[in-house]
């Protein structure tokens, strides 16, 4: 089954907004088996877009149209297909009775200019909607189903899955893409590919066919597999094989396989061990702090934080001599160390974490460029310090630096299977 | 002047990417009186993309293209045109040599296939790449330009200008789109409507005609006046006026009219009163010295940051009284007034800021529901303690808590005109 999705809005048309109901509507079209093989946006143009509908019509399985439903004059996405089919729009007076009662429970009058929401092109059926004023439209020609949505994704949601489940889930015929994403840090992507192109390469003429895409993304890389199989048990044991064969591969430079972040996965193995944190920054300016107490229910393994900007933070707070500092530098390993340990102590903790670093775009020299970070990471057991030079702007060195502080943190503490599966 | 934008690359048809290269484009376009009136979406399918081309060639003034002019099988945007003007593609041998030239220069050889990127239609104009190796392509028929862009954005952009400088510039006939960007917090979206909406709506039919645009972001609400002008000079004037008129209504609770950010204006306050600061976290993790350290040279005035996210940090590195917070409870302006006094104190800073909270999901009682958060700001001269309740989910809260902090601040250091003009 093929579709097509449409937004509406001009707005779209701008430097500001960009469609993202699209990509959420494809993933849920793509589960049961339904590809997207073209997206159009449009301004509040009544012609722009119903020349748009009678391209699809006869030509593909599914077209998707979201926005242009509300009350006003720019709102044109009925008027298009009602032209494009040559169909009246009809005044639907159930549609207009709940769109008033919806303003008189909030204790206001309906503006008249809400008439246009009840508006149906004749023969197509109505998609309540029950998070807002205006209502979907399902209809079907020449073997294209044409389905109008409001462009609110909390309004629009609803609507879809009710289509989904009355109309589209039985013409896909039970076949779907299903998918599972393998995160790796700390390892370049030409360098992932090398090892898993070979590995993944042969899975696209397999019985269940498996197609693997290769992103790179700030801090991190991600394989996205996705399995066109005849229903989920199929492709849960398809991805899971081959899930374990990339593993295999790729070693512990995957950190995760069922979608958690590195956040999460540090969280889930410091709640196991029953152990504590504290973290002393400098470059990274607190969002190693901020990215750990994203996870909700961090509060039972994170203690503190500290920023410390100013060395004399470094020396107050932390305990840093003053001496080391001289002797290496502010940006070096003795020093990470030192903050780890420091913060460690004076916590109580069970892990200690130290970043230094010069995260730009000043300060740098031509033995420690901007980029330079020195991180350590203490635990009972063990200790791992490292250098690294980071590439990219400030924000980017930021994020580096607090992902390979996870991440070493993450290699520290797995002593069983480099990955924790669900 | 109107221009249609396609993308090119089934992973733009996936859930996982969308086509953000239009934004840049249609931003560059705009500010040469040229307006974008659609855009589409193809897969890595010849055909579809030579009835994207034969539609807009001959009906529209300009048409971009990003993507699709790599050297593999999957790259179609050069056969696509090709075949839509039934043009012949012939070697050309300059681009074949600067390609293999770049190759050698990082000491690889050239493989065959990437002779497809030196494959040009008979009589385009090549546009060389001097970050990549895939060349972009100018051709003109029947009165539509078009253009071939890499995917990439900065292999893109300077090919982009290339364009607009020597061919577009001066069809566009000098008119052009000018913008700025007023930004709002501290005030509901309804709200800055109903008091801008008078202003602005008279504009739209000024000489000089601006439109403006209400975005809700988290956090807060900009206004975004797009001037059509005859020149940069006329748009800065009547920009100016419109942005004056604007903040007379809107007082203080417009923080920036020239594009900074509020942690940008937080920290011109800082450097400009000689001030230095210090922050103590809760609920917030981080997230506030991570933000103010976001903006380059914040070593000047940062100084250190805590995140205490247990009470005994907060009694141990902040010294707030066990009492305290048995009275009051940990998330309550008291202990917000300690935090930021302990912090200031402790750190001999100017500035002091303190946050306690309740990020969520778990957490929330009937008397301090999630997003319940206390804040403080303290100065030599002034305190500000206030209790917020913020919607949405833990990472909404958390950022919300920042900017109600930082406007805190700013309104508190604020003694001159509310808002800084450029």
């Amino acid at each position: 089954m093929k579709a097509w999705i449409f937004a509406v809005g001009s707005e779209l048309l701008t430097p500001f907004r960009v469609d993202t109901n699209s990509l959420a509507i494809t993933e849920r079209l793509n589960a049961i088996g339904c590809d997207v093989r073209f997206k159009a946006v449009v301004g509040d143009d009544v012609e722009d877009l119903r020349v748009l509908f009678e391209r699809g019509i006869g030509e593909v399985d599914l077209i998707v149209c979201t926005g242009g439903l509300g009350p006003t004059e720019d709102d044109i996405t009925r008027d298009a297909l009602g032209r494009a089919l040559n169909l009246e729009l009809d005044l639907d007076e159930r549609i207009l009775g709940s769109i008033r009662a919806r303003f008189e429970r909030r204790g206001l009058v309906m503006q008249e200019i809400n008439r246009r929401q009840a508006m149906v092109p004749r023969g197509a059926m109505v998609l309540e909607n029950s998070r807002g004023t205006a209502p979907g439209l399902w209809l079907e020609r020449e073997g294209t189903g044409i389905l109008l949505l409001p462009g609110p994704p909390r309004e629009m949601q609803p609507m879809l899955e009710r289509i989904i489940d009355e109309r589209l889930k039985a013409r896909a015929g039970g076949r779907g893409l299903f998918r599972r994403v393998l995160r790796i840090t700390g390892r370049p992507e030409s360098d992932v590919d090398a090892v898993a192109q070979p590995v993944y390469a042969k899975w696209t003429s397999a019985p269940v066919p498996i197609a693997t895409t290769i992103l790179a993304k700030m801090g991190q890389i991600e394989l996205h597999l996705t399995a066109d199989a005849a229903g989920e048990e199929e492709a849960a044991a398809a991805l899971e094989s081959a899930v374990g064969e990339l593993v295999d591969v790729l070693g512990p430079s995957v950190y995760s396989v069922d979608g958690r972040g590195l956040e999460e996965v540090i969280g889930d193995l410091l709640r196991e061990r029953q152990l504590t944190i504290a973290v002393a920054e400098s470059c990274s300016g607190g969002l190693l702090s901020s990215r750990i107490t994203d996870v909700p229910g961090s509060s039972a393994y994170f203690d503190r934080g500290l920023v410390c900007y100013s060395n004399l933070a470094k020396i107050e707070w932390l305990g840093v001599a003053e001496a080391l500092i001289a002797a290496h530098g502010a940006v070096s390993e003795p020093v990470a160390a030192a903050m780890a340990d420091g913060v460690r102590e004076r916590s109580t903790t069970s892990v200690g974490i130290g970043i230094t670093g010069i995260a730009g775009p000043g300060g740098g020299t031509p033995e420690k460029p901007v980029g330079t970070v020195a991180i350590a990471v203490v635990t009972p057991e063990h200790r791992s310090v490292r250098t690294f030079l980071f590439l990219g702007g400030r924000d980017m060195v930021k994020f580096q630096a607090t992902q390979a502080a996870m991440n070493m943190l993450r290699l520290l503490l797995a002593d069983g299977p480099p990955v924790h599966r669900d």
